[in-house]
């Protein structure tokens, strides 16, 4: 059985992270989805909560899912201690692919193989969000039942009230 | 008996804040100040501790006291758990007041109904602090017995350190 | 303006707490009520959320209260850091009272002066709980209000479940 | 789409636990199970990190996978706040299922509806533990492949050392 | 330049970690000594600050001092995790030495070669507690220096007022 | 015995922090270094980890070092609450020393006499960091153990990745 970690936000799940697992699942048996900075939701970056993302990895992944682990896993304050914080959490893997430059350095420092995955051009996660906040096309960016899932939590509506209002990761709750 | 939670940070507690009581006090029986962000002090945006602000708001209160509770609760990482967090150290409410829209917002996720508290022209925490930070009038801006207890502990003093230096939120406390 | 805190865990008040503070307030212009362990409730020892003890408190007080606060404050893992954890969320106060040797211990090193207040013999918070757990008398052991607060919650019912299920504040949540 | 919650240690995932699944799945469309007090391991009463929990469950689940969320969540200090801590890593459920009535007890509490799963006579987490540790038969208790796992990462060893070490929950790792 | 981790609590540093010292540098160049659950004090099995431990080991340890390392290092919740915490905060080392024995098997299941140090007849932490608690001769089983340290912080009085009220690791602060 | 306190966070240990302990000894009987902002490493303000700058520190002092503890030591949210946590891992001491502003009005606050160290002209932590990763001269700025130490470890390749990624002490570390 070989296994591979994919690291994300998934804020949300988007066609480039579909075509990751797919690329992912084409060498090996089982990928492990790790849902990052999983306690970090109602923000402009972290607009879902984990327990939404995993909905919207579990239905974009659809038939995929039966060779795929999703978990959540929160981010921790120490760079050096982060990898075994997720190793923690998850099945045994033999590499990691992540296309975050500073995910795939500290996980080469704790000793792991890692790899970028393919990009899908014109697909982010944050290009999403902007296109949900500002009304534009973000639907043909992310899987079917993904928009089904954002359409029923309300997501639109929420992404555009936290950029309406600006709230950062590390945003003032309470100003008064 | 109704109650009504009022959720701020008090730094520090002003016109504004003492107008907001009375506003809802006129409707409810009781009223739960919630000092928010309550493990930060010393920063610019958050010079006082949690036990001066709840010492400021009892004075500001003055005969309000008796129907008012005062709590310090501390931020927490996750916005989702907040409101549930807030519940924890308070007595049983019906209602949230804030002018902060995000704090609306968690607490209307949550299930609770939320309203605005009637704005005081010209006045807000931010104002006070950088008059003070300045050299101008903040006394104006809150109410006496206020005014009294930011000077037994040197609070001008401290404020106008804290910008002199620049010690935000997030500052950096160990550049060297 | 002469101030002393209380300390206690306040599960629940009863009426030897309120002759403390009636003690306290024979000597201090203000007492700062300080219910401690905040962030534990339904548990044998600690049943009560902290909102609902500093409502029990206030309740209990009746007019006392304009001369005292009521501040919840959760327990830290180091003792040495405690006093320090605890004077961050209370307004500054002269002396420490607490029929706890230990808190007097820590708050002695930090250097105040603590005393002991006058115990009301037969009257622990054990045994109240203990009695509302085996069905005993327990509303002549603490102030009428209180006992009310406690019905309307239905506080004994609870107690009596965490009993029967012997939560300790460690328990184990999830055997299975 | 009907989602019932189902929580547990799963220190192993023993065959009651499979039985429970197929008891939920009978009624609901998905099953979300939370693999509780995860970040707990090398114990004697939670041997098994988080990541092999779950992956025990998933290899236990068999077909069954396709309609299940395995999601591991550490334990929180406050038990009023738990519930809600739940809630934020798991999708969207309308009831809660666990053999553990203070599980039941603390989402009652918040709002759910709770259920008993029906008890498999003679099957526990802690008879396995104990059995493991013991040399007597544990294998026909967990799901064969669960076994198999177990026998891939020398997991009766480490619970025989675990017991012979006696190292509880909050055992003294540093005794010196 | 060879390296070695000694890992304990040093309630108080005694004659056996000193002999273990001197055991583990006719070996290796340098030794970093740990001292473990560095957050606890005031406690029956953790009576001294980790400050207090700190200096116990550099004046017990004398000339040794200048080939060693001393690191206070807080317990971390998760046991797999915790040998990552200690690496974090201590130089690079080849090996482990430690008389505990779950330490050294958490080690060995990170990757690392541990040893048992030579145990000296008669000597141990909760020995030493012991003859303090119970005015034995304590004195015999540290070195000179370190008894001159606990006398000028009077840690034997410490000591017996933790026994005399049985302040356990986990002792509940606030009973009232 | 004379001993104060030398608060830095040392990424790296330069000839400025060098001459500031020369210059405390010289009125000190012992300096306890505090490498402050322990839990932080992997980033543009904070590359090195505890472990790493405690072996710069120890290096960097050589004969010095007889009459010096290095101490790690984690940031806490409250400031009000940071002295004390710093003396609860340090050495009884009777001054501090910093440049940094913030810290010494933090340690004044908690009653202790506080100092400057005198200033290298053009040396400090941020230009040392800069010119590693510009391809600057450091090595001149730092003491020759030092220097060596960081090559050991590729620390200049490491301060260089993190310069070119941006990532900061806050850094987004899961974009996707």
């Amino acid at each position: 059985m070989k296994r591979a970690l994919f690291i994300g936000r998934f804020q949300p799940f988007h066609i480039g992270h579909l075509e990751s697992v797919k690329h992912i699942l084409s060498t090996y048996d089982e990928v492990v989805v790790v849902v990052a900075a999983a306690q970090y939701s109602y923000t402009m970056e972290n607009p879902f909560t984990a327990g939404e993302r995993v909905e919207m990895v579990k239905r974009g992944l659809g038939p995929l899912y039966e060779r795929s682990y999703i978990i959540p896993i929160d981010n921790v304050p120490s760079n050096y201690e982060w990898p075994r914080h997720v190793l923690n959490y998850t099945p045994r893997a033999e590499a990691v692919f992540s296309n975050n430059r500073f995910v795939r350095m500290l996980f080469q420092e704790y000793g792991y193989r890692t790899y970028e995955t393919p990009l899908v051009e014109g697909v982010s996660g944050s290009i999403v969000r902007r296109r949900m906040a500002e009304g534009g096309d973000w639907r043909s960016l992310v899987p079917p039942p993904v928009a089904s899932l954002i359409d029923e939590i309300n997501g639109v509506e929420r992404v555009k009230s936290l950029y309406a209002m600006r709230v950062s990761m590390r945003g003032e709750r309470f100003e008064g």
